[in-house]
């Protein structure tokens, strides 16, 4: 009797999933075979009952690997109209819609200053929101992982580095963006993105601070880092060991693999701290991956239009998902501890900031295809915790007729009818405003409970924090620091490397021989090593070695004698080699760099070259230090 | 060194025994006596790892008991300024979001006519979304309980009804409005409130429909309706047997108690099918708890205000929490089979249409102050699974400045700060409206776990209904009926009672003497009666019954001789007798009512009074059957 079936063969499925499994105790239901959206029963998701297949889903921690999957701005309304769009009202989103526990989770940020400070603000944005799962700790807007006051807070992806874990960073934004931006760096203006940035104020590099987010990412030396804002990297550092270098060529210099394609990405086979991989694929944000449509006062009553792709968009090999299925491959190895891997599709949030319908869909089908990405993978490894959540909700409305007063853009869905999405925090022109209200969390894996019923954002933290069984007073794991050198006694202007291990919770530790600086160098696996040469005077020195992060200071005696033995140094096996032996010349051991000035040691200190130089030369020559070998590893896969 | 510290002492407590449960592997976190927001992990709401709490939620089904309890255009936006407002950002809606299991759920309905026929209608109505969950099907906006095609689809309250369980229906609308009306009517336009709707069409009494939403409330018979909506009671029939009396004096005569104050409520002590409850405490919709704020445009910029009470909202006693505590009481009785309540906090919508922040605000207050009471219940039996969410989804939102265009309003919340709420689908003056996007569905108690992931709002239909074993086929249920005559030979003109049971799948039913019609009455706990006299003539004839719902027929033959024995009729134990010993003369047994005209009943029929009456005269005193009693029970409470 029913002349009006639905479209696709995968909805058809779906149909006659759910009407078979509660025909059981349902006498009354239609014949599951023609099964309609208007039929009895026609229209569920469920499959039957379902709570086995939630208890099923219930997997106690630990996790031994992390995936969280963001949507910038994708609240629940982005989500129903991208799977109006693609699949239809009764289709699903095969990623989003497939994670088992769901939950709602709170947003706000707080207030910084005044009478208000700590109070609620009940619109937060990327930056706060960011900052509050990857820290645990709630922060004012524009906040990149510090708090209220201004203090660094350790982000996840620090903690998990520190605990021995592998960790990388995705998104369809430049990454100095916010929401890849929380997990790398801490600056309390978010648009501090390098060097040339003018809100950098006292985290700039040369006034003394951490640097700017782009300098900060090199510095917390993620083993993955992929998404745009390549060109934040072509500025020049203004201080620091790397001053008058851009960024790019600094990362270089620190053991970095740049691809730059899709092509280049592909030839990459390995990303670990010794070659860590910083993927820049775009100058900025990733274009969309379809065309953007205008909203205007009255839009929705023009003929509805379907989106198209866009021209502009990366190849595919670029895609999120492409992305995501790399970085998971390069994460994923063979006797690794795990991972931590954050994923951002990005533009949801810009192209509702934009009102621009086609843009936002697009990014949540983007995002939609990652999600499936990583739930292949943890189903398969068995033994992984997959949340997609977004950060803050938006404007994007999905509304009945056509608002009189508000921007709106009228969409040829796949149902073969039309949506209506409405913008109307903002004029034409302006940029339509995030919203307050609560948001869903999903998740499927071990700890994954933890994201049902009502949870607030800085929960995610502690969420994927416990899920992996992270120490997080990653001080106390470089607890148990030593420093051995390759001779105690050694002849005058004799070379000796004195190798640091131990130091988990830094990333960058800082030389001294004696009063003098050997600069600093990036922790490598835990170790890290500054070659040096003995002084010409006889005597006893002390040689120590400071955690950057920890404050943890390590010590060894080395002895100059001119009846010592000839010692030949050779790098500590607990420090790991760098890949290419082929590197410059004294390059052992990893990338100690020669800034001085001892002491004052930031313990929030994550930039590579944190410590003013204004003693460089004589400190150096003194000690008659080697300095760190600069592009002493070649690209990889480039 | 923090000084901003939060407010309550509801909150401190929630933030202490959070940090506390974390602080196991949280080496980091601050003293838990010293948590503020802005504190590394002071904000969070997990009170340690949720897996095994979760676990413990997970309780198969059956249930005994449901409560649907449900805030009508209640989306994530209406829920968080509500918690915002009342409870502050940090807080908790006692009631909302205490329920551990959550998921989101799909609420488009279909368009019934020409080439989009069956198609999604992205933003639907109460009428639509309210049928999909009250029938499993989905319908068109402004449909009520009927599919896209007109027919009426059989309600859980009714299902319910039929498989034994005690029903109810709340709402702080009028009760025939679309949520209540859902479950106790079928209508093809849900304004057709009475009998004077100009809407009702084919639905109307007069025009051979099943009557008007109230008359078919009436038929429905839920043990319990509480609610506004004595305006539309006051009309009167304008067919049936009832023609010409109003309609509230149609439901006194077939039993019902009508409280209308809170102490007439208090009175209350039973509410079964022999005296149903119809509270109408309101002629149309109750008033809200907060006064009405105004939004206009760039109203948001105001000084914020704090939402003061409402003068005009009713008495306590009568407030949603009160009335879902004394239903529940009502319902459940000891030796029942369970019971079905839907509650409705219905001025969300109301008032979100109306650009209203403070009154949607208050009716998010009331419901949850409801949830509590539903909660606290379903703890105690341990045995009833509590199901919140909305319908729709609603404009309202939470925005960060002022839109320039769009209505909005700035409040002073519990947290001492401002929330701006903006209405930016509806010019000033016009309704704002409904929006698109998916709904959170909470549920707790035993098939709880079906609300999880994503599910669509058809689903919930099953999701209750399977909870509570409901056998869906309710013709069925009319399959073992039988029928009993107090005499089978009596002398001609005797009084003889007529007798019927094992119609729990009927409402109603229809009695014939031989040709001759003796009306209808509503089933009572499976049973009803009709007092007939035989014949004058001598012969044999056949009594029968058809359930106006199932279709079932069931006969027994009167043989009429003057030398039969003289039999005193009693009423069958089978059948209940009224609670009123005192009722009128000849009033036992259960309401049967004096139509005619046989044949064509419709197995849809809810209405007490669908058949014409054309014939009336001329059945009825042929046959000597003694009309319907009416009036003859007396109102209980007031």
């Amino acid at each position: 009797m029913k002349n009006h079936r639905r479209g696709t063969g995968a909805r058809r499925v779906l149909v006659i999933a759910a009407a078979t499994a509660v025909a059981g105790s349902a006498v009354l239901l239609p014949s599951a075979a023609f099964a309609a959206p208007d039929d009895f029963g026609g229209a569920v998701r469920n499959s039957g009952d379902k709570t086995e297949m939630l208890r099923d889903s219930i997997v106690d921690a630990p996790a031994k690997n992390v995936i969280l999957l963001i949507g910038d701005g994708m609240g629940d309304s982005e989500i129903t109209s991208a799977r109006n769009y693609q699949y239809g009202a009764g289709g699903m989103l095969p990623g989003i819609d497939a994670l088992p526990l769901t939950g709602q989770y709170t947003t706000y940020s707080l207030y910084k200053d005044g009478e208000s400070k700590g109070k609620p603000d009940y619109v937060p944005d990327s930056a706060a929101t960011g900052t509050a799962w990857a820290t645990g700790t709630k922060t004012y807007d524009n906040a990149i992982s510090v708090d209220i006051d201004g203090a660094p807070q350790q982000t996840l992806l620090e903690i998990a580095k520190a605990n021995g874990l592998k960790t990388g960073n995705i998104s369809t934004a430049e990454l100095q963006d916010a929401t890849p931006a929380v997990q790398s760096a801490h600056v309390a203006a978010r648009s501090c993105y390098g060097p040339d940035s003018t809100t950098c104020g006292a985290d700039a590099l040369d006034q003394g601070g951490l640097g700017s987010i782009s300098e900060q990412i090199i510095g917390t030396r993620p083993d993955l880092s992929l998404g745009g804002g390549s060109a934040s990297f072509d500025q020049v550092a203004k201080a620091g060991e790397y001053e008058g270098d851009t960024l790019l060529a600094q990362a270089e210099s620190r053991g970095y693999q740049l691809p730059t394609t899709g092509a280049e990405l592909a030839a990459v086979t390995v990303a670990d701290q010794n070659e860590p991989v910083l993927g820049l694929f775009a100058p900025g944000n990733f274009p969309t991956r379809y065309a953007p449509t205008v909203a205007t006062v009255g839009g929705a009553d023009l003929a509805p239009t379907a989106c198209t792709p866009n021209p502009e968009r990366l190849s595919t090999d670029l895609s999120l998902k492409s992305l995501t299925e790399k970085g998971i491959n390069l994460l994923d190895t063979t006797g690794s501890k795990g991972f931590f891997l954050q994923v951002e599709g990005a533009s949801i949030d810009k192209q509702d900031h934009a009102a621009n319908a086609c843009g936002q869909i697009g990014e949540v089908i983007d995002l939609d295809e990652a999600v499936q990405s990583a739930l292949a993978f943890a189903e398969k490894d068995g033994n992984t915790l997959v949340i997609v959540t977004a950060d803050h909700a938006h404007t994007s409305q999905i509304v009945d007729s056509t608002p009189p007063t508000s921007l709106s853009t009228a969409l040829l869905t796949a149902d073969g009818t039309t949506m209506k999405i409405s913008y109307g925090t903002a004029a034409a022109g302006g940029s339509q405003q995030h919203t307050g209200t609560q948001l869903r969390i999903a998740a499927y894996g071990p700890g994954a409970a933890n994201v049902t019923g009502l949870t607030d954002q800085t929960d995610n933290f502690f969420t994927m924090s416990n899920a992996l069984q992270l120490d997080r007073d990653t001080k106390a794991l470089s607890a148990d620091a030593a420093l051995t050198l390759t001779g105690s006694t050694v002849k005058p202007g004799a070379s000796v490397v004195a190798s640091a291990t131990g130091f988990a919770g830094d990333r960058q530790v800082a030389g001294m021989l004696a009063d003098d600086a050997l600069g600093t160098a990036d922790v490598i696996d835990g170790g890290s090593s500054f070659d040096l040469t003995a002084p010409a005077e006889e005597g006893t020195y002390t040689v120590s070695v400071e955690g950057a992060q920890s404050g943890k200071v390590v010590t060894a005696t080395l002895t100059v004698a001119a009846d010592a033995p000839i010692v030949t140094p050779t790098p500590t096996p607990s420090v790991s080699a760098p890949a290419d032996p082929g590197a410059g010349a004294g390059g052992s051991g990893s990338g100690g760099s020669g800034t001085s000035a001892g002491g004052g040691i930031d313990l929030a200190t994550t930039g590579a070259a944190v410590i003013p130089v204004l003693t460089l030369g004589a400190g150096l020559l003194a000690v008659g230090a080697v300095l760190m070998m600069r592009r002493r590893r070649h690209q990889h896969g480039a």
